[in-house]
C-alpha cells in the first residue's frame, strides 16, 4: 500500500489533487459537450441530498417551487440589458428548430430559422419577472415567495468540474414584496438559511456578509454572500442573496395596488446556490486519501464490504452483511432513514475498501469469516482513517456496533465541521495592518509551501473611482474583497489601504 | 353557489374542461416561450411527489442516478440518424454562444458562431451511449443500470399543457447487459415498476403490453407501454420501456470482453415517463368541480381553512388550526410524514373552500368559531364532495378526526383508484368483432354524447406492407392500436381486420 490512496497530495499540487479526487472518488468527469460535465452517482447523489435538505429549509420558510421554461425569448434579455450595466452576454443562443440533411450532412435547416432567437437561461430573472408582472395585482398577492430548481447555462471558457461549468444545476429564489424593509428581511432570512445549511449539512463553516459595491450582482442594491475557506486558503463564494430594490420591478413593470389605492413598484430579491457547493465540499473535507463525505449528505453512510474470496463460505458472509444492512437501514439518523449498503462487487476486498475510502463513505465495515462466525463487525471511520501511520479499525459485537452507528455518524459530521472551522479560524490573519504588509504576505513566492489564508482588516469603504483604484491594486495581488462580515468587531482600526480611520471590517482573500 | 365549481363540464367539452382545470386548479399556464409551460406550485408539487415515489422504486431496483449534459454535439445526432430510420429532426439547435449589440439591437454575435452546433437533448441515448462505450470494458462492468431526471425538448407545433409541450421534464433510464435475456428481463422489470407506480401512486389503472411493430421507438426491437384510459375514453400512453437489442450498441460501439475473452456487443434498454403523467392524473381523477388529487401525491393532503372574519376571535381560530395542523403533521401516512397545511389567506372562507375544492386537496377542514369552542373539526372529503346535490360535510371531535385522518387518506386513494378502474373496465368493449362493427362504433357522430372507450379484439399481427394498410385504415377512424396486453385471454377469436384466426388480442383506441 502506498502512503496515500491518491497519487498526488494537497500540498504537492492542490489543483491536480482536486482533479484527481473528482476522478478517483468517481464524482464527475468532463463530457464531450464543451464545458459541461457528467455527474456520476456519488457526486450527483451528494447533490441530491443537498437538494433535499435545502428544499426542506426553503419550503419551511414559506416558499413554493415553480418550474419556468429553459428558453428565454431574446427580447426579454434585451429588455434587461437596457437596464443592467455589466450585463454578461456569453449565453447559448437557439436559432433553429430543425435539422436537415443537406448534401449528405446534417445541418440546421435554413427554413427552420426562428423569427426570434431564444437564449438558454443563464438565470431566470427576466421570464419570472414577466410572470410576476402578470400575477401581482394587489398588496394581497404579496409577498410572492418562489423558488426553482433548474439547470442554467453560461458559456465559460475556462471550466473546472463543479466549480465552473457552462451548464450547472442550481436553485434560484425570486420574491416580491410591498416594501424595502420586507424585501431586506427576506434577503437576510435566506442568507441565514444558506449559512445554516452550509454549516449543518455540508459541515462547511462560512462567513456571511455583504459584498462590496463593485462585487454586487448587476442591478442589485446590495448583495450578501456566504464565503467558505478551502484547504488551499482560497475563498469560495458558496451562495448569494440579493436585494434588488425596485430596479427589476421597474424594468419588468412589477406593480401592485397598495392599501391606499396607489399603484407602487414591488421590491424584489433573488438568491441562489449551485452544484458549485459540491466543489466546496470536496475542497473542505477531502484529504490525501480521497473525499471524506459528511454523513448527512453521503449517498451511502455505511458501506459493508463482505471479504469475498470466491469460495463457498462467501454465501454466509453475504447473508450476514445483508442482515446487518437491513438492521441498520431500519434505524434513523439526522431525522431520516439510515443509508447502509452492501457492496456486492466480486473484486478484491482491499480494492473495494480503498474505493470506498477514496469516495469517503463515513463508515466502512469489512466483514470477514471471523466476524461472521463471532457475530462481530469490523469497521473504519473515514474521518479517523489512520493512527500512527497505519489504518485504524475497530471490532465490536454486532449489536453494539448497530447501537452506536447513529451516534458515530453524528460524531463524524461534527468532527468534520470542527476540523474545518479550526483550520479556517487559524488561517484568518488580523495582524495585517497596512497595504505593504498585505503585499508582503500575499506577494511572496506562491510555492513557499505556506497556505495563504484570509486577511481581516478595516477599510474606509471607498466609492466609485477610488474604489476602482483599490480593485486594481488588489487585482495585482490576485486578491478580492470577499465580504464585510455581518458579525463586525467592536472597532475597525485603520484602513489597510489609506491608513485613515476605517468604516468597516472586511475579508481579503484569493478566491475561486 | 353554481351547480359546479368549474364553468364547463367534462361532458360539455372535454378539451375545454381540461384547459379550465389546469387554470382553475392553478396547475400550470402557457408561457411566453412558444410551446413551453410554467408549472405552478400545485402542478409542480404533484410532479415532485411523483418523482420522489418513482425515484425510490428506481433505486430499489438497483439503478443509480447520473446527470448528463443538456447539449448534445450535432455529430452525435448525425451518427444516430444514420442508424435510425424514422429519426425525428424537430429539435432546438444552438448555433452561437454570445449576444452582441449590433446597430442598437441585441443579436447573435456572428463572431461567436459555434464550429459544431449543439442540440438541446430530445433524449439522451447518444451522449449516454458514448459514455457507455468508454466505461464498459468487461462483463464485470455489467449490468450498467443508470437513470437520469432531466428536462428535454422536442419542437412541437401543437401543444397542450402537460400532455404535449416542447420542453418537458422526465426520467430516462438507460441500461446495458451481457445478453438478450438479461436486457429483456430489465425491460419487463421497469414496465412492472411503471405499472405499480401508476396504479399505487397515481391511482391510475393501466394496461401493460407490447406495442405493435409500427408503434415501436425508432431503433427498438420491441417497445412496451402502459396505457391509461382518460374520462373521454381516449388512451394515454403513460410510460414506455424499450428493448433496443444490439442496435444502439452497434451505432455507438458499446462492447465488452466476455468471460470467454471475446469482445461482444451489449444489449441495451431504455425507459421513461414524463410530466405528461400529470395530464393523465388530471384526466383520470378530475371532475366538474375541479381536480381530485390522489392523497399519495397531493402537495397538501389536509388543508385547514380557519373561517376568518376579520374579528378579534380570528386569533383563537388560527391557534386552533395551527395546533391541529401540528398534530396531523406529526403523524404518518403512506410511509411518509402527513402533509397538513393551514391556509393563512385573508380572503372569504367560501372562496378559500372552493379554491381547495378545485385544486382537489383530499381533505378540507373548515374551522369555525363553534368548532374551536367545542373542540370539533368539520371537514369535506373531496372524493365524496356532494350528496343529493348538496355539499357533504362531517363533524367530529378533534381527537377522533386526527385518529382517523390517515385511514381516510388511504380510503380516498383506494376509492379514486377503484372508481377509475371500474370506469375503465366498463368502457372496454370485447363484443366488437368485425371491422364494420369497429367502424360503426367509432365512426358515429362524435357529439352523440356517448364516451367511446376501447375495443379489445383479436388480430392476425400483419407485417410490413400489410401492416401499413391496417395502419392507414385505422387512421381514417382516428384509431390506433395501443398495445397487446401482457395478460392475454385464453383464446383470440378471429382477426377483426381479416376474419381469419387471430394471433393475439390488442386494444384499439383513440389516443392523446
Amino acid at each position: 500500500m502506498q502512503a496515500h490512496a491518491l497519487n498526488v497530495t494537497r500540498s504537492e499540487n492542490f489543483p491536480e489533487w482536486y482533479q484527481t479526487i473528482c476522478r478517483d472518488a468517481d464524482l464527475a468527469e468532463p463530457s464531450p459537450t464543451r464545458g459541461s460535465m457528467i455527474m456520476k452517482p456519488w457526486g450527483y447523489g451528494i447533490w441530491e441530498n443537498m437538494q433535499r435538505d435545502l428544499d426542506r429549509r426553503i419550503k419551511e420558510t414559506g416558499h413554493e417551487n415553480y418550474y419556468f421554461p429553459l428558453l428565454i425569448p431574446m427580447s426579454f434579455i434585451a429588455r434587461e440589458a437596457e437596464h443592467v450595466e455589466g450585463f454578461a452576454k456569453e449565453m447559448a443562443v437557439v436559432t433553429h428548430h430543425r435539422l436537415k440533411n443537406i448534401d449528405g450532412e446534417l445541418s440546421p435547416d435554413p427554413d427552420a430559422a426562428l423569427e426570434e432567437p431564444y437564449i438558454i437561461r443563464p438565470t431566470s430573472e427576466t421570464i419570472i419577472g414577466d410572470a410576476f408582472s402578470r400575477w401581482i395585482k394587489s398588496y394581497r398577492d404579496l409577498p410572492l415567495l418562489m423558488n426553482q430548481w433548474a439547470n442554467v447555462m453560461r458559456w465559460e471558457m475556462r471550466t473546472r468540474l463543479f466549480l465552473r461549468t457552462s451548464e450547472f444545476l442550481w436553485q434560484e429564489g425570486h420574491t416580491a414584496h410591498v416594501s424595502r424593509e420586507d424585501a431586506l428581511e427576506e434577503t437576510m432570512r435566506m442568507l441565514g438559511v444558506y449559512r445554516a445549511f452550509a454549516e449543518e449539512a455540508i459541515a462547511m463553516p462560512v462567513i456571511a456578509g455583504e459584498k462590496p459595491a463593485h462585487e454586487r450582482f448587476p442591478g442589485a442594491e446590495c448583495t450578501f454572500s456566504i464565503e467558505a475557506m478551502m484547504q488551499d486558503g482560497k475563498a469560495l463564494q458558496a451562495g448569494t442573496s440579493h436585494y434588488l430594490g425596485t430596479h427589476f420591478a421597474t424594468a419588468q413593470n412589477i406593480r401592485f395596488q397598495d392599501r391606499d389605492g396607489e399603484m407602487k413598484l414591488c421590491h424584489t430579491t433573488s438568491w441562489g446556490v449551485s452544484t458549485r457547493l459540491v466543489g466546496g465540499l470536496i475542497m473542505t473535507h477531502g484529504d490525501d486519501d480521497g473525499l471524506r463525505t459528511p454523513p448527512m449528505l453521503a449517498p451511502r453512510q455505511i458501506v459493508i464490504v463482505p471479504m469475498l474470496r470466491g469460495k463457498p463460505e462467501d454465501a454466509a458472509l453475504q447473508d450476514y452483511s445483508a442482515a446487518l444492512a437491513a438492521e441498520l437501514n431500519a434505524q434513523s439518523v439526522f431525522g431520516d432513514r439510515m443509508r447502509a449498503f452492501v457492496d456486492p462487487k466480486q473484486s478484491k476486498p482491499s480494492d473495494k475498501r480503498w474505493d470506498w475510502v477514496r469516495k469517503g463513505a463515513p463508515l466502512i465495515c469489512e466483514i470477514g469469516p471471523r466476524d461472521a462466525e463471532r457475530g462481530d463487525v469490523t469497521w473504519l471511520r473515514r474521518d479517523e482513517l489512520r493512527e500512527n501511520g497505519r489504518v485504524k479499525s475497530c471490532t465490536a459485537p454486532r449489536a453494539e456496533f448497530i447501537g452506536q452507528a447513529a451516534d458515530m455518524l453524528v460524531a463524524i459530521q461534527t468532527s468534520l465541521y470542527q476540523e474545518a472551522r479550526d483550520r479556517r479560524d487559524s488561517s484568518i490573519r488580523t495582524d495585517v495592518k497596512t497595504f505593504a504588509d498585505l503585499e508582503s504576505y500575499f506577494g511572496a513566492d506562491e510555492d513557499d509551501g505556506v497556505v495563504k489564508g484570509w486577511v481581516q482588516a478595516g477599510w474606509r469603504r471607498p466609492q466609485d473611482a477610488e474604489l476602482k483604484a483599490v480593485e486594481d491594486k488588489l487585482k495585482r495581488l490576485k486578491l478580492t474583497i470577499r465580504n464585510a462580515p455581518l458579525d463586525q468587531p467592536g472597532a475597525h482600526g485603520t484602513c489597510i489601504l489609506t491608513g485613515e480611520p476605517a468604516d468597516e471590517t472586511v475579508l481579503f482573500a484569493r478566491a475561486y
